[in-house]
């Protein structure tokens, strides 16, 4: 039985890019496609009934955070995710492999599983192949992830052949636990930037047969170059009839090459982090509202976007709002984002469906890639005086965790 | 020239309670109304566009605020606060002198006027009668407050007369200040809770001449009896056809008292500023959601609401996000509450409108003063076990400034 049926038509010639079809059931989510981060069943500071809008139809929730609050047998009991946060969407979940690597001293991995210490709460808690497979049922998602192994990707040979092994040993529990369960179940192909081992994982999870393939442990410390290497060499052992994920990425630049190399699913925090720190991303570059020359600027963060924000708001209130720390800065400029990023693969999907997507791939890559037309580099001097009246969030620690 | 011009039906008997109506031009304000207050030209993680819905049609913004952040200079130069902000209601804007009371050790008050110290930046700035005016009209507020000289409610005699003789001077050249400009502007009744001086100080502003009379220096420091009594105290003294409004109150309580003794305008920040502390207002009582008790509970805040929570989510979801310190938490939270204090005031006119007012306040006392139907009291032991796990962030400082 396949769960969460996919099929994607073929590539056009001189691109890996391919428009396709996930059916959850009640939902069908065509792809490419963004998935908005929801760790804590909610995208920060917004509203589930402006996602839909916005294009979002498939989220992510995070299975370590969620256990911990409220507990996935809560959301069970109130009828799985879905409900519980009043989205008609798909739900996809992690399992909790991520924070392997993003807890770092508060995460002990053993033969059989990860001992993880909540950071916050100090609270210990144990996830297993098998258990990360039951709050995931519970949760009520419609695809789970295999609990996998994640190093840094720069880890070397045998460090990272280590976590891939650990990583298949789990895959082929996860399997045995979600039995005959309806939820889909993805593998996670590891193997940091080794070439061989990533063709070795990809297909080691392939003969073991899963409903979809995730491209985990990139995005955590390598070079764009490497990224994409590492995702074609990937794409290219992976079946056509089952859907790609690129687990944590990334940029809009990042979602355009990672589309050109045959990946379907992507998520990532930072269109909602970004807009915590001031950052908005607009047909003409990025917009870093902390800066004093919007202070007056009447117009909307981007003229081409059809946003209830841009209809609604100019720079000069957005920019008071990021300043005086109000939190509405985070809901508008974040939903500003989440549109920027959907209408993105909206248009990679309009041009897949037409045949020109190598012409758009050619195109947006220049302007998603060029110097930033809004932000010319500062004089060091200037840049320093601006520091001292409003400090420099962006360069601070994450406002938002990445998982 | 009256601006924003008023007038009111008789009160029934038994009461002085009064159906108004303010005409602002562009937008008139049904009273007695209820002001969300905007303070930073935002209510708190509030987007614009749902105040009116909710029933608001009149702000309250913050002269001292938003003279620091952005400059009323900008706000001037962008059209103006309903412009900025993208509210098409009134704004009524309260002139600084609150913070003369709020900002204790930073506010210096000398014969001229006030000198201000900004708590977080350290920015000095000085406030006088005329620049409060200027500052307003700047913002483009459609009604100015003077600026007073506001003590605590439970001042001595002596030291409340000096500020109010203090206040009547300034008002005096606040009107000379307005000269013929459009702007309406209110004068405010001080006189802590002395009877006599709270007499002399209406007296004394009615025969200066305003659009509007403001009861000032109340809900800071003074029982609910005596707010009551120098409320209708004051309102005796004031004209009818001049509308009247009771600063910084209140409780829905509050204001089913204040409208009974002929108030017809309130300004308060409880409802965003609770919501900020998990609290949400039913027509069952207080939900305190930090408490356990809501993590599984699939009903809305308030089955008899119809606000845009309550017709989407769950009490266990609301629980969840404020638990995990989202700040969806507040926008949903305080969305509700601000519906709750709306509608009160809504049917409170509707009451008016239909000659049922005295039997709609008789009603409605009772239950807004009862023993909390959703919070009876916990038990010592049990409370301090919960408070370990989830502290009680009620029992803190205030997260958002009453100002």
């Amino acid at each position: 039985m396949q769960r969460a049926p996919f099929s994607a038509l073929p590539s056009p010639a001189g691109t890996d890019a391919r428009l396709g079809l996930l059916d959850l059931g009640h939902t069908r989510v065509e792809t490419p496609q963004f998935m908005p981060v929801g760790t804590a069943a909610t995208v920060r500071a917004q509203r589930t009934e402006s996602l839909r809008p916005a294009g979002a139809n498939l989220l992510l929730a995070n299975t370590f955070h969620l256990a911990q609050q409220p507990g996935a047998d809560v959301v069970a009991q109130l009828g799985g995710l879905r409900r519980f946060m009043g989205w008609d969407g798909g739900i996809l979940t992690d399992s909790g492999g991520f924070q392997v690597f993003s807890l770092g001293e508060n995460a002990r991995v053993d033969e059989d599983g990860v001992t993880l210490k909540h950071p916050v709460t100090g609270r210990q808690s144990r996830l297993t192949p098998a258990s990360a497979i039951a709050a995931q049922r519970a949760l009520g998602s419609d695809i789970a992830m295999v609990l996998d192994h994640c190093v840094e990707a720069t880890a070397d040979w045998g460090t990272a052949r280590d976590a891939m092994e650990r990583t298949h040993r789990w895959a082929e529990l996860a399997l045995a636990a979600r039995a005959d369960a309806s939820i889909g179940l993805f593998g996670i192909v590891q193997g940091a930037c080794h070439a061989d081992l990533r063709e070795v994982s990809a297909n080691t999870l392939v003969g073991l047969g899963f409903d979809g393939y995730a491209i985990g442990g990139l995005a955590v410390g390598e070079t764009r170059e490497e990224r994409e290497a590492q995702t074609a060499r990937v794409a290219a052992c992976l079946p056509v009839d089952r859907p790609r994920y690129l687990m944590g990425v990334g940029t809009p630049l990042d979602l355009l090459e990672g589309v050109h190399r045959g990946v379907d699913l992507f998520d990532c925090i930072l269109p909602t982090a970004m807009a915590q720190r001031g950052r908005a991303y607009t047909r003409t570059g990025r917009v870093e509202l902390r800066r004093g020359v919007y202070s007056t600027v009447d117009s909307p963060l981007d003229a081409a976007c059809a946003c209830p924000v841009c209809v609604r708001y100019s720079r000069a209130y957005l920019r008071h709002l990021f300043v005086a720390r109000e939190p509405l800065a985070w809901t508008l400029l974040g939903q500003h984002n989440l549109h920027f990023w959907l209408d993105l693969m909206r248009r990679i999907r309009e041009a897949l469906a037409c045949g020109t997507f190598p012409a758009l791939y050619a195109k947006e890559r220049t302007w998603l890639d060029a110097p930033d037309l809004e932000n010319p580099p500062v004089p060091p001097r200037r840049r320093n005086r601006k520091a001292k009246a409003a400090p420099d969030r962006a360069s601070g620690a994450d406002d938002e965790e990445q998982d």
